[in-house]
């Protein structure tokens, strides 16, 4: 197939697939998603998605009745039948079941949506460039929910800006991306915000704090201003198709750009536990 | 018809009508809604509820085709179809529009979501209960978003109390309800908080202003704290649906109750603009 839709065990075309017009995640965004990417039929890092996708479930109360290991057999059944052995993006979310509208909780089974379709890692030879925005969105970021308009809204502003993200800042906080993580290097030290209801626990974040911990690249949890970002030796935005990325660009000011040595030995590493997992080399990987 | 439901023109029962998996409701929920009731099958305050659905959608930059009058013709279609004289909610929302995920806007045509049901006042002759909630929403809740995930945990966290609503605050400050708008009474002056983006700007609220002016309540738009509310003499719970109930119980604390004729004026007043325009009588009525 040239993409998979799944719908509480249904399966199609994406573009074909229909859910009921109840599913609350049509009215109220009542529900959590992860998503990955898988090459040669193999997810990678599924532990780490499939735990958060548990504690994202958790936060918000719903009673999914599949186990990780059974959610994980549906995963890989809609990625087997996608029939590619090139990379895809795997993505499912769970929704409070299928109710007439009303606020507090129905009595009812929860969904389980799934899709796979063709795509590719972002190229790390490449710089992006964000624009910052003032992080309007709700308290509870650390969980991967349904209600992503104000993610939307920025992802579209950046656009317009002719730029690939956001940096969002409460005041002068940074916080992270409108759908990645944002990290800096200083003086050779990889800084991370810490983990809190303002950020995504992100996969890629994780496997960074890993990697330097690994091959003895120095690295810090905290916070960080946006001076310090405009003042940083690398800019690096993270997320599961994007294993770093360096940004070479803020609000039309140049960033970054000045520890290749640092940068390149963390993206290298990455992209080699993401081959030595799944077997397949994306392209850029020779350039890096 | 039992309920109709509608989408992009289709009619049918609710529960058997479905939409496309990838209408992005569903995974970003991404539209705006409005709602409101209709009684003899004629919207009440029609003219302020597609205001504020227009006023939406132009926030969230939702190219919406439909003209005002259109809508009305598309909603009143359904009312007609339920072939109910009592009082029918209903709903309607739209989304931008039906494409694979992608953060950034779609090139595509907005989705009409409609639904009407069977429904009631809220009788005002009773009185309500609420629990204090700290308002951890989005920055954005003067637009009426399908972002509604927190206020769906709220309004769950109230009911497993016992109660029917919550007063969300930030720090001292009141806000609103989950899915209502909270006012007061104190020393005869009706007070209700200011419109900005921390709260709808609901059209009874709006209502209860116009009517304090035409018969001579003395009002004030103002915010206030959790203190004064658990000081006030009345507390008001307003929505479409609930032409302002009394507050007796905050936190398991006794509260308001202490003004009945300023209450019962208000209570009067706006039930009989409803009659008056519907030319339907709730039963509750006389009982004011």
């Amino acid at each position: 197939m040239k993409n998979v839709g799944y719908y509480n065990g249904e399966m199609g075309l994406m573009e074909e697939m229909k859910v009921p017009m109840l599913d609350r995640a049509l009215y109220f965004g009542d529900g959590v998603y992860d998503a990955t990417y898988a090459a040669n039929r193999k997810i990678f890092e599924t532990d780490f998605h499939i735990d958060r996708f548990y504690n994202s479930l958790k936060a918000v109360k719903i009673p999914f009745k599949l186990s990780k290991p059974e959610l994980i057999a549906e995963l890989q059944k809609c990625i087997d039948a996608m029939d590619s052995d090139g990379i895809v993006f795997v993505y499912w979310q769970a929704t409070r079941g299928t109710a007439p509208r009303n606020h507090v909780f129905p009595d009812c089974e929860p969904n389980l949506l799934i899709y796979v379709v063709e795509s590719s890692l972002t190229d790390l030879t490449k710089t992006i460039k964000l624009i910052s925005v003032e992080d309007t969105r709700f308290l509870h970021c650390n969980i991967k929910t349904l209600n992503l308009l104000p993610s939307v809204m920025a992802a579209e502003q950046a656009k317009e800006a002719g730029c690939n993200e956001v940096v969002f800042h409460r005041g002068n906080r940074v916080t992270e991306c409108a759908h990645s993580n944002i990290n800096i290097i200083k003086n050779g030290t990889f800084i991370t915000p810490p983990l809190d209801n303002l950020i995504l626990p992100g996969t890629t974040r994780r496997h960074y704090l890993e990697i330097c911990k690994r091959i003895g690249v120095p690295y810090c949890e905290r916070t960080f201003t946006l001076d310090e970002v405009f003042d940083a030796d690398e800019i690096v935005v993270t997320s599961a198709g994007t294993l770093g990325v360096r940004v070479c660009e803020i609000d039309q000011k140049k960033v970054g750009c000045k520890d290749e040595k640092t940068l390149r030995k963390l993206q290298k590493a990455a992209v080699e536990d993401f081959i030595s997992e799944t077997g397949f080399v994306p392209s850029f990987y020779d350039k890096l």
